[in-house]
């Protein structure tokens, strides 16, 4: 099998959408990360979904543990509700790194490798023109792999 | 909301068990990764799911995308066959890391800012005894958010 022969089709966001909306659909797909594309249509980045909520929740939380338990439940339960009209493009790293992506031919075993090398639980599959063509998701590796005929 | 309000019981594996047990485990029940428990119910290591793939991957492709290419796509289809009886504990790194461990009392935003720190889509909820009371993956905790009363 192949990448193109797994990959599936997933809702994208762009720099310009609101984090909050990326937040919303990764979970509404059940999605385990979320990818970026720029205005061709091509991955700019792919983030795995705990740097989704990396997004959304403030930088000062996420360094401080001490900071996080001075906030009382009902403030923590709507964190993410301060947000506000903050875009991906706001909260992605100011020096982006090589999306995890790979060419339709790509094996399973190269997808494997990239998901465990790059710590992403989704890879975007590109055709030629470096286009998205579809996402391949940790789920979906293992599903295929076990479905892999042993020969 | 607390983390003992939304943790769930999930299945858990031990140094002892196969990585093939740990991989079927994680995927039939669509866990983002897995929590390592030691002979007490200790969580010992919290696994996201790209690093259970790992276990599974050998080292030398991981860091070779160039090696994975000269795999044929039959062989790179069944890797995982050559995995033995290798357990999850041969695997598992010389030094472990801090498992991504929460309290009972922890808030919402304590277990957001946890897994965007340490990169972990899913937390090991502990008892003041240390032993493994449930777990939260992030899919669980952005619908609980999503459905926090807004006040």
């Amino acid at each position: 099998m192949h990448a193109s022969d797994i990959a599936v089709s997933l809702p994208t966001v762009t720099a310009d959408d609101p984090v909050t909306k990326a937040v919303r659909l990764m979970a509404l797909g059940r999605m385990p990360g979320l990818i970026v594309v720029d205005g061709q249509g091509r991955p700019a980045s792919v983030l795995p979904g705990t740097q989704v909520l990396r997004l959304a929740v403030p930088g000062a939380y996420q360094e401080d543990p001490a900071l996080c338990r001075t906030i009382d439940e009902a403030h923590a339960d709507v964190f993410w509700g301060e947000l506000g009209e903050r875009t991906v493009g706001d909260c992605l790293p100011r020096h982006p790194v090589t999306p995890a992506t790979v060419r339709m031919e790509a094996t399973l075993l190269e997808v494997a490798a990239l998901m465990a090398r790059l710590r992403s639980p989704i890879v975007a599959v590109v055709g030629r023109d470096g286009v998205l063509a579809g996402a391949i998701t940790l789920e979906r590796l293992l599903t295929s792999l076990a479905l892999a005929p042993d020969d």
